[in-house]
């Protein structure tokens, strides 16, 4: 089976040697003309364009889009749609918002075409070695292209989520799961350097990941990162996010239920990234104002 | 070896057919006679009382007790203490306070005993199949029972953690990590079961178990409850606690550091605890004086 790839970041790059090991043959593009050069290497076809890769892909097309969520996904999928023939599938496999997926799907269909949306995670090394992927959209579309996921996926790694939006959906609550459980190891291990005692970070995470409640893949990494660094020393406890946290805040907001443990996870992580805060000053001033608490002084 | 158990309770049940699998001579014992009775059968010896017990165990005598924290751990050490011989090993593999253990430690030491606080993780299932253990106390103290501990541990699954009390701490703060990541995976099952696509519970827990970021063996029990009750109808969203998330979180304000997540787990196990509550009636009442704003009146 054929599989037109666009985007061969990271995620894109490994999933191509993927799709490759597992027997099919990606033609791929990108942009970036060093990505195209690089997967070359690698004995993977190539196409220079849409229009080239649409034209090196027979039967029923299926072409997987692997690029950064918003508004390039949108650019990709219009460039697209002249060189589609009816039935086409198109699968969004990066990071986009259910809504943009759900409007993206509506557009396509309304012109004949079929769309998925893949939500995949386990990072680089899954997309490399066998990834997890969540899919939304039509039943018959995802049938069609069932064995594909199935077999990039690790076994058992493969769902189908639902209605159009329902992959991306999975993939975005999978995401605020993950930052409430990070940030939560993460409030262990800051009482743990605070502490009177001197606890080994390696040895504790290590020992947490051998028959504790609270063993998996996270406690798993935070051994690999103590293994390292044994104290962190060389790195700054700055979090960025990439924005899929802030959407499931924003749907738990939308639905009206509390999830006051992942809203949590992302205000710290807005903090993290001040060096001082405005409501800081605030609340200084305020004790200073009623109680004449000193203030510390900017010099 | 011969071992003494004092508590025969779901753990320390667990734990003697452990112990004697693992080819110790377990002599336990319990206020409960129906307990004693049933390891009996096990083919377990045991002690009527604590005077018996200590007598039936001979060398330096290796005692663990595995009940309930709190006042009657106190009592059955105190039980203990008018036949302990010098350098008698005392363990407390319960989920004692750290700082009670310390108290424990001082006192036993200055009598000439020895006393280990064993941090015992893994669920009912680990005391019996293999547990993971986190000890703290004297470094000689320790590498006399160590085997032990490996022992009844899985494989890597037993930490010396330094001085007296650092076993329980781990454990705690074990604890509170536990707290904040079951509230981040519950948050995100609450987003889906009000979301507009109809997710299948116990087929996305299980597929976040295999690639995903977030598997592990919360998400893997999570699989487990929804395959029994898929929507989990047959039980109250009610959330007790034990003590140890409150302790982690009290630790962090005694350190001064921030811990939101693990705290807002807290508050949300006692937020569940109640039908209503008497700050949602100050809002209400508020609302309604300020703006006029409806009140939903009590029948």
């Amino acid at each position: 089976m054929q599989i037109g790839l666009i985007g061969l970041g990271k995620m894109g790059f490994n999933l191509a040697l993927n799709l490759q090991r597992n027997g099919y043959d990606v033609v791929a593009n990108d942009v970036n003309t060093d990505f195209v050069a690089k997967i070359e290497k690698e004995g993977i076809d190539t196409a220079n364009s849409v229009a080239v890769l649409t034209e090196k892909l027979t039967e029923r097309r299926v072409i997987w889009i692997m690029v950064p969520a918003g508004e390039i996904v949108d650019k990709v999928i219009f460039s697209l749609i002249p060189f589609l023939n009816k039935n086409d599938i198109v699968i969004d496999g990066g990071n986009s918002n259910f809504k943009d997926s759900k409007r993206r799907y509506k557009i396509l269909k309304e012109n004949g075409f079929c769309y998925l949306d893949c939500g995949t995670s386990g990072g680089t090394s899954g997309a490399l070695n066998g990834a997890c992927t969540m899919v939304g959209g039509d039943k018959e579309v995802f049938d069609y292209v069932a064995e594909v996921f199935e077999n990039i996926s690790v076994p058992n790694g493969s769902l189908y989520t639902g209605a159009s939006g329902s992959g991306h959906y999975t993939k975005m609550v999978h995401n605020g799961i993950e930052y409430g459980m990070m940030q939560s190891i993460a409030e262990g291990f800051e009482v743990f350097e605070h502490s009177e005692f001197d606890i080994d970070f390696e040895k504790t995470a290590k020992l947490f990941n051998h028959g504790s409640v609270v063993r998996g893949w996270l406690m798993e990494l935070t051994q690999n990162a103590f293994s390292k660094d044994p104290k962190l020393e060389g790195i700054k406890g700055v979090m960025h996010s990439s924005g899929e946290g802030k959407w499931t805040l924003e749907e738990a907001l939308d639905l009206g239920v509390p999830t006051p443990v992942i809203a949590l996870s992302i205000m710290m992580r807005y903090r993290s990234q001040m060096q001082d805060t405005f409501s800081g000053k605030v609340v200084a001033a305020l004790r200073n104002e009623f109680g004449g608490h000193a203030v510390e002084k900017n010099e």
